[in-house]
């Protein structure tokens, strides 16, 4: 090679989902060069000895800048969100572009687009949140946004103010199929979770702890078959959003043993914390209420069971930021009811390191002995496919070079003081966790190093993506649906 | 025994849900008196050598004077409709006291009752449709009329004008479960129906044969499945209606192994029809629409095994009488889409000819060498039970002497002629039938005999009932509504 | 009537499975002549006001007067195995005659057949044990002896001396569906019984509470599997005895959910004790001893939930009487570790007071509203029905007057000391029963009645059976067994 | 890098299981040194433009050079064979050094391994057959092989001569947990398949085509169940060979679901062949005998799906080359039934070309959009994890460089004669196929090139391989090996 490589990471132990290897890793025009021991000249160089070069993490599910459907704010800004991600070591995250009832999607595209423009230090792409599947929407907007690089589409099955009905979320999933677009859905039964909320509050139970309560665990699972079912009507494959429990990874798993293209996501809040972390004084649960709520142990260890199984694909934070004051999650006033109190909890530069720890450091049972490889694959490699981000998710030649350094021995006690979003506080405070990210480059730049932040607001770029293999359909039809048992009616 | 019997049939083979055995049947005061051989003395005498001396059927799911959501009056009256059903050996029938949106309850149920009395000729009990669970009907009117012996409420989960959604379904779950009552769904998945008929309507598949295609497979198990998830959040006993696909009775299967209280009937339209049977030209299939619609054959062989199992308890008839004419189905005008034809199909008077042909004459092969047995339970003896009818469904000391006598070698073959409802029309005309009801009797009194009717309008009495044990709670709670796993909330 | 009946039971409730009625019962020549109010004469009466009136139990797997395939012989005859069956209100019984290795069959049960005769108080039939699947056995004396009234062939897959490896099973099963005969089996992997047994005798683990731990709960469900395929295979149904497992009961249920014909029973010591009452100072766990043995209560509730919904049939006691001392359980010297114990407990004459107390008296959730009928199908009508026991299981007209008067409300508290085997010992000494059987008749006869025998040994008949319909196939071949599938072969 | 390279591929396109990329690869001293774009010098090139630079294939369920139970060599010598398999892309096997009844397994596996060092020419491992687990064996021969490098162990379920009983099986599995080996089972109901052989030859149906007969479905699943049964008692992992039927893949998937740490492959015969294959005039049905037999096409189906879902991780060839002629299949004499066929195919050699064209040529709908990736994973990188092979599997820097230049677009029919095995046919003769391998290095050196064997026999090596992760138990004890459930007794 003539000219010098831009940056070479010497030293190192690079990670990737099918084996980690010494080798130097090299960066020309922001992408990998070149793997390998003794590569040559560059620019720059990082020693990278004893460390481990990982593919900077792929966060698909993060709020960021957005109103709520409430009219709430949240916390976060691009440019807060995107370096506390960075901090965690994460340089590639999908954000909300919401569409509330009334509202035009292409504009709400567009105003948010901008924001991200201003703000973001990291990569980025958008679901597109549907909450007014008008005709315009589905008709015009969706098929333009789709084809500009807007692949993913954001369902809510509950939420008074956002959620879609079945008939809706059929016309959504149709729009999806012909358009090449993937469905992500918050998937729980709305007037369980109705019914239930209205009878504590009547009842006089409105601690934060009940939010847990309010939301059964049939609500999920539930929710989950039928949203299953309208995928295998249209066959249009689905993501299934932040499975939270036992039976809905029971009810997943039951859908891809059919042959369903079911896809599923779990967050680090369902595998760490439980119910009982909301049972605090006064309003201090309501900084771990997030929807679904936290489970038990045993839903934990399903959890952990459908990840290794294949059946959930990537985790995710579902970072929903509201600060815990009259600004965020209190702003309803004195003596809030658990209704009454928005949810979602801060999550996007906690989630690898507590997942290094769990998988990585304390070798989790179903990782054992392969742990790092399964800690590449569902928190960058495999989110970076579903969502078909190319040239993310691996460091192989050619991919970008979005790279996180791990001291794979640092030992770190998370506090709300080291956190970097603007929420203050984080529900792992007291953790103690070994494995820290140090230095994260996307792109081959700088973002994170030496414990501050390198890279400029703005710098990140949006990722234009197409559905890519896991929106398409399967081409099996259910009955209704084909021809030739249908009596030739031509439907999809 | 000083004073003659009413009646005597002798010389008969009585048949039970547990065996059949040759004795006379003695009769006193519209009571099962005795049961034996050479019983001694009668008034009145019958001789049943070489007949099967059965309970009278009990039809538990007709539609009988009964407007509908959408105005159209039905085509029997109450007088026309128990004639029918004594015709073909049934002498108990519930049907259904409809409330439509906006209409008061207690006064629907007074009218019907009214109805009733002027022209029932056989015994019988309401269902009471509620498409209006407002605080009057749940707090007032339903607990009262419960009280009063009006044990089971009927939910539809699809249908426009009457559907009941997933939050007052729970309210109307809770009312059952504190009043004592069984609630029975129509459960498809509304969304699905309205989303395919649209789709069909605008691609111009009209014909009544695409009113089977839009209610594909998936809507009914995607119901079911809800439908079971709210029946477990109250634990509270649910019985759903005309289960007609192999993924519907997987579904009660699946809840009835979890334990779950879950009962399931079907019809005679999903165990001999299938879907093909639409297939007419002109409007000609609009006879045989009803919903859920015919299947196939798979299906039916699996409704079968699902009765032998016990996982389906009754088969009703799900009469729901329209004449094919401008009174009736096509009352939409001329070229009417399957959208403005009237569903439901006449049975009322076929179902047990139909059933005993296939379960004893032709011996299905799930009850061979137990098919009489297995049509006394199926058509009697359960719904007699889980409904609660005290001495219906079974000849015992004490009993209603409720009996059909039955020619077992009798052959027919059916006409739309032979039906004594006013539809003018079956769907199974054509079929060769061995087996038939010949004599039939309630309370000890003849109502058809020779081939005609011997009862007068208005003889038949209304039965009150209590919810029984199949409306009890299993006592068996999930965590969110066990004071114990849920914070100590008392919800239930 | 002319002549008076033998006898006039009076003012009893009386029972049957499929509910409960006051009448008086008459009896002439041994069996029901009549059910009724105001029955006319009789030669003698009893009086059973406040009493249940019910069908006489039905045993169908007890070890009577049998030696052990180790050459151990019960502790009970004929004659004191039938009274004290007798006393707990059983009036049928099947024992077993046994084939050991080497043992010609037809001798076997001409042997036993003469021992029966002798003694016996109560009815009963055989079930014929092979251990010795040669060719005679085979092909001339089980055609012959089911032709003759034996159907039914008992197999074990487990215990060295007698177990029946897949092939022989094989040709068992092909012989049952030649000739119309049910076959019922012992099922658990005797390899991993095996296995486990060595290995904690090797390590010094030999009290009797180990025995339980030496069978696994795997080695049911194998067992269960393997058995359920080669019924497939054969398409001939079989008896799945003595069910102790949750994974037992979710196998027969899945199999039964596929359309196999598969039976299954359970006994009493299965759903009222479990491992830990192994768990005693010394030797004395090995009055708790039995295969498989007692498990854990979330097992019994899963056996109580089988028998609701049917996929476990039948209680049985298998009784199988061995003294607890050196002519019995620990005949095999001092210190015996837990496989030189024999196993088997006494149950005939408790089987149907815990049953009665924990179904009626103390109602079962599973049968609330409905234990007096469940008890009778369970204990009395399903076996009769299943085993093809004609007159026996209910008491219609023309059955066998075969009938156990119950006081409902007499209170129990089982002692050694009160039960009638030649154990002297029960292994529910201790607890607190409501509901005991007074007076017990066999085809109208006294057996029991004030406290004592009133039978002469030998008053009880052998019953000749066919198979009937249980043993029945059900006509669906696996791909192998039909001939369009597998090129023709006519191998069944 | 001061020093040339050894060898660089320019300009192809690498694959790997988690994306390809275009990059040169660079070897030096048999290993990976280096990928990316303009890598600098080498002392050799070559250019694989428009061509796929591929991990070599690794085998790892092929018969070579092996006796069997009966006595018959097999036709393949090691250098026939892996002349062959690297004719196919295939540059790593596992084949198997069989003990027999009566065979000191170290010597078995000395002999063996003398033949490999001769003649292999791709690099290889050891399967050890156990058909003698006696206490050298178990106690000390086989912890002595697995310490030096020999981790794994076949088990055979049938075959008279060499199966393993339930206990003994047993035995085999806590060898290998306290040694860290990882056990592969032929699965399949002994009893059943000599029953129907026993049957089929009885009745003269004695053509190859009955031979598929002969092995039942049910026998398959059965044999699974089981053998699951017996690894989650021990907690020790096993891998499945040779999955067939959709039961099978079933099987697997529910006790994956439950937790158990099952691994299983299948085979190109089930994924291209039915059983229609081997309806051929006379004799010459005996080319497509291999056991199990190939199924039907639906089975095919859920082979695919099962692995798509990753339930099913690896595909083999189980190479079994008998001649079609007297030396080899028809060893037996003229006229033979199908028992006296010897069962296997010829497979090393087609394997990688038939699964390129079904999965990346013709795209497979379970793998649209990445059908590469999961070629390269299924036949390459898995295998070599899972039988934990060292620098094997994939080509990332430090792992050898095993190589496959493949023509993605070559169009070639498979023919008996451009085979390079010495069976003299191929049971996939006639298939028009699309992709095929060039070039083949096995570490840097060319095995094949230009058609022709660049290798010299021996020059492929021997790989020690411990039991990896996969073979590590899961920790999750039954209740009784849990020393907290079993009253104290510590079995494990």
């Amino acid at each position: 090679m003539t000219t010098p490589y831009d940056l070479i990471i010497r030293g190192g132990t690079i990670g990737s989902a099918t084996g980690s290897f010494r080798a130097d890793l090299a960066v020309k025009d922001g992408k990998v060069a070149a793997l390998g021991l003794g590569l040559g000249r560059a620019t720059h160089e990082i020693d990278a000895t004893g460390k481990l070069v990982l593919p900077g993490g792929v966060d698909t599910h993060a709020h960021v800048e957005q109103v709520s459907a409430g009219g709430l704010l949240n916390a976060d800004s691009f440019e807060s969100a995107t370096a506390s991600a960075a901090f965690g070591g994460t340089t590639t995250l999908i954000s909300f572009a919401a569409q509330h009832r009334g509202l035009d999607l292409r504009k709400v595209v567009d105003d948010y687009a901008a924001l991200a423009r201003r703000g973001a230090m990291i990569d980025y792409a958008f679901h597109l949140i549907v909450a007014n599947p008008d005709r315009k929407t589905l008709e015009a907007d969706l098929p333009a946004l789709i084809a500009e690089g807007h692949a993913s589409i954001k369902v809510f099955m509950t939420y008074d103010l956002i959620k879609v009905d079945d008939e809706p979320l059929l016309d959504l999933l149709l729009t999806a199929r012909e358009n090449g677009a993937l469905v992500c859905v918050h998937a729980e039964n709305h007037g369980m979770i109705a019914w239930m909320a209205r009878r504590l509050v009547e009842k006089g139970y409105v601690a934060p702890k009940y939010h847990g309560v309010s939301h059964p665990r049939v609500s999920e699972a539930e929710a989950f078959n039928r949203l299953i079912a309208a995928s295998e009507l249209l066959d249009q494959p689905v993501m299934i959003f932040h499975v939270s429990t036992r039976e809905g990874v029971e009810a997943v798993r039951a859908a891809r043993g059919r042959g369903l293209k079911i896809f599923a996501e779990t967050c680090p809040q369902y595998l760490f914390l439980t119910k009982d972390d909301l049972d605090k004084p006064g309003l201090e649960g309501a900084k771990w209420m997030c929807s679904p709520p936290p489970r038990e142990t045993d839903d934990q260890e399903a959890l952990w069971q459908g990840l290794a199984l294949g059946d959930l694909q990537t985790i995710s934070s579902d970072h929903a930021p509201y600060r815990f004051d009259e600004t965020g999650k209190l702003s309803a006033g004195p003596n809030p009811n658990f209704k009454q109190i928005a949810n979602g909890l801060p999550g996007l530069e906690t989630r690898l390191p507590l997942l290094f720890d769990a998988m990585v450091s304390k070798e989790r049972p179903e990782f054992a002995g392969r742990g790092l490889d399964a800690f590449v694959q569902l928190t960058a490699t495999a989110p970076a496919q579903i969502y078909n981000l190319p040239g993310k998710g691996a460091l192989l030649p050619g991919y970008d070079a979005d790279i996180a350094i791990w001291d794979p021995h640092r030992k770190v006690i998370v506090t709300d003081a080291m956190m970097h979003d603007r929420t203050g506080f984080t529900p792992f405070a007291g953790r103690h966790s070994i494995g820290w990210p140090e230095t994260v480059l996307v792109r081959g730049r700088s973002v994170i190093a030496e414990g501050v932040v390198k890279a400029t607001p703005g710098s990140g770029r949006w990722l234009a993506r197409t559905g890519g293999w896991a929106a398409r359909p399967t081409g099996r039809l259910v009955p209704e649906m084909d021809p030739a048992r249908n009596f030739g009616a031509m439907l999809l």
